[in-house]
């Protein structure tokens, strides 16, 4: 089923202006920055099971998943960049964690410490399931980069541990993790070792979830459909159709079910993920690439409930849409999952993190101003730590992988899913200054014949490709020029993507949306923000039928394209809370950046959706 | 300090077409409805006191406020309609509550049965003092009506033991209420019995709340300083400048603050109202007179942050802001005071029931569609009963008072703050069908020399009046135009109000009303419903500029009247989340009806601010 896989990170190198400076900063900055915090908070420490009855908790259960998501990001940038020195204190985390397995395999340093008798008692709340997916998802990355097997084997027995324990058997636990994550990090591990019985596991979480008589219910006798709803588990997974619940959960059981569809050609599971897929594209998401609306449980609500300063949007949940995207995309080859996973990635991915790579968002805001309030506090400028820190660590451990979203390797095929300058190890050269602009150009650098797949966005309404020079008319099939030919040494294709800046409008049922624009050029999402325009964004419309300008954005890296216009500022003549004095408007400018730069100039108002005037 | 009183239930009868059949329905259906729901949940059996430990627990700890505000609605009733039936089916109920008195006076179901041990020890959460306030309230309320001191004689009991427990000296609990409305009652009770020291009490409760160190600090060491907000408990009330936390809670302790300034003669304190008042109608007051802008923690926010659709609104705290505007309008007469209080009573108190009187919101929106999500679950229609019912036995008592609000007494001084056609004792008739139309008659049926006071709105821009026929060139100070002579019989003063539709825009800052504007008429502030307009109120424009209609409101109380006039209809012309195709736009017309009526005529879509076209 399965028509394409992901190239290793280490086989893309970038030099494009947006990724290559942020897997840059990860290495240099967000890596080394998380490691600290982890010594600090004593996540490390933990592993050394020195914790016992009496002592006070750990403030939360599942640190073990961000040293596991810290150490697959060093594993990653090892990958990409070898260096000794980061290698050997790898290795000492890795030993670290390795001398904390218990003699039957388990490893969880809260529920083999002071937690001892909870083990595998609260599924629902408790997240060893969870944490055990990223230590496996970690192993495979120390694996993949180092070569060794020492981790590998060791999240292995854990594994084989984990299937002795769950299933239907006697003895068993027919239960399922009440934090998705594992069923993605089974398959990887099933990949990177050759067992297939991970599969199996894999395929066990995914198909026992929502069943009847249903688990957590078992559990906990007094939860209600919605608790169910918020980890995916009311109903079996075949059957949802609405993306709901917990985000950042459903997008990885999603991902844990489009890998176990290609793993086992499963047709019927696979159409569930298409289901969901819709569910989210066609009525939960953000233009950012976000994904849940609330923070109440941190989760999808309901259709066309996309509010701009109310908004959740996670980035561990944009962080999961794209690996759901990649998947699906993998899949099928079809270029509607790369729109997204494109989208996605330069926008409420790339949020949450600061351009020098130690300030984070936990909630990625479309509209901020004095009077954003959500139902509790949510931070208005990027923090450098959380309490739940899931988010900083998870982009330890993405943004060394950003390279691998740009290309898609087949059989005798070999596609450009996002055309950021760099280079594939099987010998493509591309250079230009995507996503800033659309000129493109694609060099052949070694002789062969096989497949190119060249992805035409589905943002773009016009483009030219010329071949050596000459115009090339083939036309994209489901988002993709595939041009099949024996390749020569200098081979070079020439794209332009034309890049007009687009006013997008929501679909009329967005209420928070309605009467109001956003600005959008390639794939890029724009943001203004008061640093820029003032205290008054919420009082600015913009004539949608002008001449937009694109300048240099001040004060964002060289080459951040802004955009600039005409707008009308509203006024108020007086301090009354209503009155019946109708606002005046006046003449002035506005300037728009990449949304995902937003907040890197100090505090500032921002939004998203601006009023358009009619 | 305080200028002005209200009048005593029984001797004001109204026949205007808004308030009269209100009351009538409170009386016919309201009350009858919370009696039957009070016998089947067992709140009457509670007061039996037969419920021991080991029995669970009953759903909350202030049944007993519920069945007090039935008890007042009760009273207040027969008050007003003298009536044998209902007189004795309230003795029945007076003698069940004092029979649940122990010997040293204390009065609580809960407390005296399943949780002995827990009398007093949990201030911030349990209600024992707000449920001895509402007995207390309901007591004055049963002695008013027929003169027996039999409930008033036990609750003043019950109060000299709550002073005995309370305060500064040894043994004392030096403690005040989590959730207010004691200090009011107390000052009730001090009136109603003449005994001062529930004054001094009352100015305990206010004064000692706050102050350091803190006792729900005391009680519970971990609570953050936003828990000590929503009870209004983080700072002395004489340092509190901003409307904080629990709405009703504030609105009950602000309207005892209002009472205890005026006995002492508290300036400070009344300057602290005043602060609190300002709070509140200049930054965080809903156009309908709702408070509270958020389900979390049923609270206010922050200045200006004021959402439509998940706002909260309860319809509690609109009647708690009437009775905090009433007495700021008994203090100092001022026509602001009477204005918001207006405002409140016509539009989000009476949006709380139903014209039917037996379904309620707890939560006031101001925009209902498919994707209205608040933070939980809130109810789109009017319920029959709540778990926690404290709004529907809240109109049980508030409707019954409704004339009070018509008119305030002072020395040689009689005002209409409210000119609804009906009597006052005093001799005083009012006509017309005020507030659907502006013409009123005020017909004098004794002799007598004072000085009459009467509100010209602060809505209103234009008004003629006439004494006997002759234009009276008087002007208003502070809102009311005073006339002072000797009325004989038949005088006759006609007032005309203008009322044209007023298009409304809310101040810049409120980023949920740019763009938007209200339509009000009078007091009223309106709403269109989808039952009048088709489900499609978030895709239209109503232009401001425009000759609206006055229509008779389909399906509505004869004499309703609502507006018609033109808009424009967005259309869009495909189902993608996002596109870059602008809506189309097409001429319609439309109809709004009184927001207070909405959702009286089956489910629907409703909105009271509407996009403006410019």
């Amino acid at each position: 089923m399965k028509k394409y896989h992901s190239p290793r990170v280490a086989d893309v190198k970038l030099n494009d202006p947006v990724f290559a400076p942020r897997i840059d900063t990860a290495i240099r900055k967000t890596i080394p920055a998380c490691i600290r915090k982890c010594h600090e908070t004593g996540r490390f420490e933990a592993f050394k099971l020195n914790r016992y009855e009496g002592m006070p908790k750990l403030p939360h259960f599942f640190w073990d998943s961000d040293v596991a998501k810290v150490i697959e990001g060093m594993a990653l940038a090892l990958e990409l960049r070898p260096c000794a020195e980061l290698e050997a204190e790898l290795e000492k985390y890795v030993e670290l964690i390795i001398s904390a397995q218990q003699p039957d395999g388990y490893l969880n340093i809260v529920f083999t410490t002071q937690q001892k008798d909870q083990r595998w008692k609260n599924l629902f709340d408790h997240h060893e399931l969870y944490c055990a997916g990223h230590l496996m998802e970690a192993a495979v990355a120390h694996f993949n980069a180092t070569g060794r097997r020492n981790f590998l084997d060791c999240m292995s027995r854990y594994a084989d541990y984990i299937a002795s324990v769950f299933g239907h058997g006697k003895n068993r636990i027919p239960g399922y993790p009440g934090h998705e994550e594992i069923e993605l990090a089974l398959c990887k591990l099933a990949q990177a070792t050759g067992n297939r019985a991970y599969f199996e596991l894999a395929a066990y979480f995914v198909n026992e979830r929502g069943q009847d008589p249903n688990y957590f219910r078992q559990e906990h006798p007094r939860l209600a459909e919605q608790d169910l709803k918020n980890r995916q588990a009311h109903k079996p997974v075949r059957e949802q159709t609405d993306a709901d619940g917990h985000a950042v959960r459903a997008v990885y059981l999603y991902s844990g079910m489009a890998d176990v569809a290609a793993e086992f050609n499963d047709a019927e599971l696979f159409k569930a993920c298409e289901n969901l897929w819709q569910s989210i594209v066609n009525h939960r998401l953000y233009v950012t690439g976000g994904i849940g609306s609330t923070q109440a449980g941190e989760a999808f609500t309901v259709d066309y409930h996309l509010p701009n300063d109310s908004v959740y949007a996670e980035s561990c949940a944009a962080i999961g849409l794209v690996f759901f995207a990649r998947r699906m995309l993998n899949l099928t080859g079809d270029g509607r999952y790369a729109d997204v996973m494109e989208q996605t990635l330069y926008n409420g991915a790339l949020s949450g993190i600061s351009l020098d790579g130690e300030h984070f968002f936990y909630a990625n805001l479309l509209e901020v101003n004095d009077n954003t309030f959500s139902h509790g506090y949510i931070d208005k400028t990027r923090q450098e730590w959380f309490n739940c820190s899931c988010c900083p660590t998870n982009y330890c451990r993405f943004l060394p992988q950003l390279g691998t979203f740009a290309w898609s390797l087949g059989e005798h095929e070999i596609r450009l899913d996002i055309p950021a300058a760099g280079t594939l190890a099987n010998g493509i050269e591309v250079s230009g200054d995507y996503p800033c602009n659309g000129n493109i150009r694609i060099r052949f650098t070694e002789h062969g014949t096989f497949k190119f797949g060249l992805r035409i966005p589905g943002w773009c309404e016009h483009y030219e490709l010329k071949l050596n020079g000459a115009p090339c008319l083939a036309k994209p099939s489901a988002g993709y020029i595939t041009l099949d030919r024996e390749w020569q040494t200098g081979d070079e294709l020439a794209l332009e993507l034309s890049m007009p800046v687009r006013p997008l409008y929501a679909h009329g049922k967005v209420t928070s949306n309605n009467g109001r624009l956003a600005l959008a050029r390639g794939p890029l999402v724009y943001a203004l923000e008061s640093v820029d325009n003032g205290r008054i964004i919420p009082q600015l419309l913009i004539p949608a039928e002008q001449e937009f300008t694109l300048t240099e954005a001040p004060g964002l890296p060289p080459g951040t394209v802004a955009i600039s216009g005409r707008a009308l500022k509203e006024e108020f003549g007086n301090e009354s809370l209503y009155s019946t004095a109708a606002p005046t408007c006046s003449e002035c400018t506005f300037t728009a950046i990449p949304y995902a730069l937003w907040q890197n100039r100090g505090a500032s108002d921002m939004a998203v959706w601006i009023r358009a005037c009619r």
